[in-house]
């Protein structure tokens, strides 16, 4: 596995790996590290559809609207090399933060949806997904990738990435993969890792409510979405809700209380202990689309 | 010359000279037709520095705030053909709107600097610059130049323009070209056919204030801000002004009315009958920085 720090290293390696190889597909993971089971799907899928796979590791300031989770954001560069290794992967991005922002934290681009931005995680997280598309847009323009593989536990991210990369024609296929789950149901996330044993316990409610929230629709079809969203209260007292709620899951509008459900998606975020975890499962669909 | 109309047209013909010819350059001058001697003068330099000359002619109804001022705008397709053939441009993109936009004409992307974009223009033309920003970068991305070429005319557009392309890393060589006058020193602008003869006459004053603020100001460098607007006042009683002012060439940010100016930019929008103008110069510095 070939490792590059600098933006101009990796992008003149791939330059010269596309002239050398016109037929062959690049296909990219951008991941901000601690690699899990999680990451590693993505990697496999990116091995299955690409000849070369790229995967980059950066901790993002700019998505990061909170300096304490941003510090806290757990690290173990050593490990996920290994991992990445073990998968297969071909070439490992790792830049610091200068090589991707010089010298400018303030006044970047926003590249912004203010209607979609305004729901879910965007509402609590100001300018956390203006981050996340400049850091992507930008790796899609150094790494020029024909596909580009994300986890569907981060669903708005993937809304919001295929607009991009869409409205703003970067012609990069975006694969979505299922999210990977923990055997009690907790999705997998980088932020696990920073759960005590109290907390990690308190977690499983989030998986164990989106699942009784879609057996329900299962069972009853024709159930409104008032009453599954009581389902929310069963089983979040123990956790400090951020939201909680039944999605469009083209628009991230909040479907009415007396509508029943053909597509939809129920959607989470809450904090156990002072670690924010997001989840979410599809009903009458699925992430792909 | 050859004339496109689809995204895929030009894109692969590009493609296509760029594999044949590795070495070329491309250069390429974004417009909205109706053009005038300043257009050509970005010909020229276009044509000066690359091996192709690339000319798109698209009116966006994204950057008009005002859908009036956008059914109003000047169409000479036919004298814009043949006076870039004249110029020697070898290839004209020239789509519609459905071909840029196809069904999407809200919840477009938002390429946004706040701050900049509060300012002169922006501020009394929300979404402008957005719109602006948004054809830019695709037009860069389907067109892929080495160089493209922008008049000091739209001197806040192309100190975004530049901002984005540093950015977003779309690594295209700026060229601003300085504004092309009239005899008597009105800005060449496509609007210029739509004033009636008196507005035409008013239209005179827009350029009078700014040279008698620089002519002023190289008089006398430590002439106050506050003096030097003075002069707007003396020359625009007979216009409609949006804005005036003596502004930080680099952010655009107000001078304040005690300073003196070692580099600024006296700027102006006016209107003319329901003509919206605009118009600045340089102190202590030019358009290209």
């Amino acid at each position: 596995m070939q490792i590059f720090n600098t933006i101009k290293g990796i992008s003149g390696f791939l330059e010269n790996y596309r002239c050398v190889n016109p037929d062959k597909k690049v296909a990219f993971v951008p991941t901000m590290g601690f690699l899990h089971e999680g990451h590693l799907s993505l990697f496999r899928k990116a091995r299955e559809v690409g000849d070369l796979v790229v995967v980059s590791i950066f901790v993002n300031p700019a998505q990061f609207n909170n300096k304490e989770d941003y510090e806290k954001y757990p690290v173990n560069t050593e490990n996920d090399i290994s991992l990445a290794e073990n998968e297969g992967v071909d070439v490992l991005f790792h830049p610091g933060v200068q090589e991707i922002y010089g010298d400018q934290s303030t006044n970047l681009i926003q590249l912004r949806y203010p209607d979609m931005m305004s729901r879910l995680c965007g509402k609590t997280r100001p300018g956390h997904f203006e981050g996340v598309l400049l850091i992507v847009h930008n790796l899609f323009v150094w790494i020029k990738p024909q596909y580009a593989v994300f986890g569907c536990k981060d669903y708005q991210q993937l809304l919001l990435i295929q607009k991009m990369n869409k409205d703003l024609h970067l012609e990069v296929e975006i694969i979505p993969i299922p999210i990977i789950r923990e055997k009690d149901g907790l999705a997998m996330s980088s932020r696990n890792a920073r759960l005590s044993p109290e907390n990690r316990k308190d977690a499983i409610v989030i998986s164990r409510s989106l699942a009784a929230i879609r057996d329900a629709w299962e069972k009853n079809p024709r159930i409104l979405v008032k009453e599954m969203k009581g389902i929310y209260e069963k089983y979040l007292g123990s956790v400090q809700v951020d939201y909680a709620g039944i999605y469009d899951p083209r628009t991230l509008e909040d479907l009415p209380d007396d509508a029943i459900v053909t597509q939809g998606l129920a959607a989470v975020a809450v904090y156990c202990g002072d670690v924010r975890l997001i989840d979410n499962m599809f009903m009458g669909g699925n992430c792909g689309g």
